[in-house]
């Protein structure tokens, strides 16, 4: 059952899409429509939303939260936007990518220029404390992509590397989205830390989750190739999991190797999704929804508490 | 003769070179050595000095100019380093391009990573006037970017266009450096805004003479072809004069219109080497610069003005 709380959250979300509407509106009729195209609803719009709900804990105060909210959400579509150039994927959310319908120098721009208004969006605040909190998170997923990059192809790769990685890159805009609301609605500190929890471990579980249905979605409603991660060379949790499991000459080391490749990939999706692997990875990421819901212990009110369970518990039961 | 504040910003720029130096401390030693070769102190530090100097005008605060500082060459090298994989760069400064030495995607990310860099270090003046005007900059920057590419190979581009486009990718952070630098010395408005013409319009002269020597340089001492924006389809001052001067059926025009490219460009090369192009080119920088002195006028310092005016002389007399 949907919250009165979660309605008005989900009601503000129209003043978030105006102000990314504003910005489509430019004078270069080319990168109005490409930006319409990289920022078109289809996207959740879970960080706003929570950025929103969180900025309901105490004062609330719509401007400023609005602006952040819409921050949070172009920092993440800046963010897919280059993540697409640098990993060449075709596809995002069943369309093809920007890199694919421009060039691949065009999407770096556009990144640039909606990080940028990101930026621009965030000082709209006037807090200085959320702007700080912005800019190291920023730094934060930057550090996590190049990471990401770095590791790509690099078999030994433990838990915590794995946890280090998609805690730069996923759970540290998230942890932002809800502290940053938080410190926008003037909580007490107390509180104010309890998000971050909630947004971070959320944010954990969220990428867990994505990492699962990489392998056990379904192609046509997710829209992406089945094992695309592992194809692109990123050993996200289940393919860890794999290797501990079997340590020698499993098929994810075979295909890290060059060896057969094709048949390599097969086998090593195969195993996963045969295996109780995804489940053992699925329970970790109820793991983590466990602690984000230990973060709101402080928070007095009912009505944003029922409404960042609701969102927790859609983490983990989406299908795409 | 340069004066002694000239050589004390010179010399707090060490304190800069620390922060850059600070940044190349990651645990990725891949990155370290990424970001020594493309912040290697080949580079005039030219942003950063003004930002040093502008910081004397009143009051001067050290730790905040000398983040600001750092934040603005940051700034300027993310920039090259995007602009280097948009434009399939293989040398600047004399030295192979990180996008020629490493993957574009690569460059990409290492890119963000110093753009998330430069808005943290802004951030640590703590000035909220500072930090709106740096995101402002930001977006200039990306717009006139996005800007250059959209239009590359549009013939019929006019003198405004020209400067509205370098407006946005250089003169802005020029501008944006002498500016801060001056609020963060908590300066009176008027010499805020004087500084501030004093920084755009030498931004403009300075990209006037670099394109200038983009056809008059000399290809060893510059360490990149001779003509090679026009080669890029980048209609500069230059070649936009050469088409103002011949209307019909010149070198530019058949360059662009793909006739006999390599002939057409060597045409258009020596046709503006061998008018008084760059000479007219060259007074519309002086123009420029003498905009920006007149910016000087409301500043008490003798010193600091000395050191402005030198800095505008440099600007003008570079061959490199």
């Amino acid at each position: 059952m949907t919250t009165a709380t979660f309605n008005a959250a989900q009601d503000d979300l129209v003043y978030v899409e105006d102000l990314l509407t504003a910005l489509k509106a430019v004078d270069l009729p080319l990168l109005g429509d490409m930006l319409s195209h990289v920022l078109e609803a289809s996207g959740k719009r879970l960080r706003p939303v929570m950025a929103l709900l969180a900025a309901r804990v105490n004062e609330y105060d719509m401007d400023a939260a609005v602006s952040f909210a819409a921050a949070c959400e172009l920092l993440h579509t800046a963010t897919l936007v280059h993540d697409d150039v640098i990993d060449n994927a075709a596809t995002r959310r069943r369309k093809p990518t920007a890199n694919v319908l421009f060039r691949n120098s065009t999407s770096v721009m556009m990144g640039d220029y909606m990080f940028a208004h990101a930026a621009e969006l965030v000082t709209r605040t006037g807090n200085l404390r959320v702007i700080k909190l912005f800019s190291r998170t920023l730094l934060s997923m930057a550090y996590g992509e190049v990471y990401q990059d770095m590791t790509a192809y690099a078999y030994g790769q433990t838990l915590n590397d794995y946890f280090k990685r998609i805690g730069g890159k996923t759970a540290s805009l998230f942890a932002t989205a809800t502290e940053g609301g938080a410190v926008l609605s003037q909580a007490s500190e107390p509180v104010i830390q309890g998000l971050r929890s909630y947004g971070y471990n959320l944010g954990m579980a969220f990428q867990v989750v994505d990492d699962v249905l990489d392998y056990t979605g379904d192609e046509s409603s997710m829209g992406k190739p089945v094992g695309g991660d592992l194809m692109a060379g990123t050993m996200t949790l289940p393919a860890i999991l794999l290797v501990e499991q079997y340590p020698d000459n499993n098929p994810v080391q075979r295909y890290f190797s060059g060896k057969n490749k094709a048949q390599s990939l097969r086998e090593a999706i195969a195993m996963i999704r045969e295996s109780d692997i995804c489940d053992r990875s699925m329970k970790i990421a109820m793991d983590f929804r466990d602690r984000a819901l230990e973060g709101l212990a402080g928070v007095d009110s009912k009505e944003v508490r029922e409404a960042l369970e609701e969102i927790a518990g859609y983490v983990l039961s989406r299908r795409t």
